[in-house]
């Protein structure tokens, strides 16, 4: 598994969309928080291989080695999703 | 937006992947309980326009209508994100 402390410092630019706490400010893109680490790992690894599409997820997936993919899943995969 | 209800009533079959309360069984199949209504409905056309591709969820898509789709996004988005 990834190192949530690790992923939380590559995560500055994922929190412009999907929130300082992993819920995010935009109705038509996920919660992340709290989400499976796994299929966080699996999404991120689709969208840098070109499995998956997206306008603004695919460029920013590009860059990710496999330690960055997996800290960003461990860091998300442990945020709390209903924070108070 | 769709009916929750109603989508409860649809989403007998996405239980057995996603669990009764939408927290999914397995590592790499997605938690939905309390994810963005409209990111599920979104996902859930993607996958039943071909521009998603998944084994399971593209055939599970295949056969909802759009007001399916719309009660089933309502049904998960309103689910508590962490049951007790």
């Amino acid at each position: 598994a990834g190192n949530a402390e690790a992923g939380k410092a590559r995560a500055t630019v994922c929190a412009s969309c999907h929130g300082q706490n992993g819920i995010s400010f935009i109705p038509n893109y996920p919660n992340l928080a709290g989400q499976k680490e796994q299929y966080l790992a699996e999404s991120l690894k689709a969208y840098r291989d070109g499995l998956r599409n997206h306008m603004v997820m695919s460029p920013q997936a590009k860059g990710l080695s496999d330690e960055d993919i997996a800290n960003l899943a461990a860091y998300y995969s442990s945020l709390d999703p209903k924070p108070e």
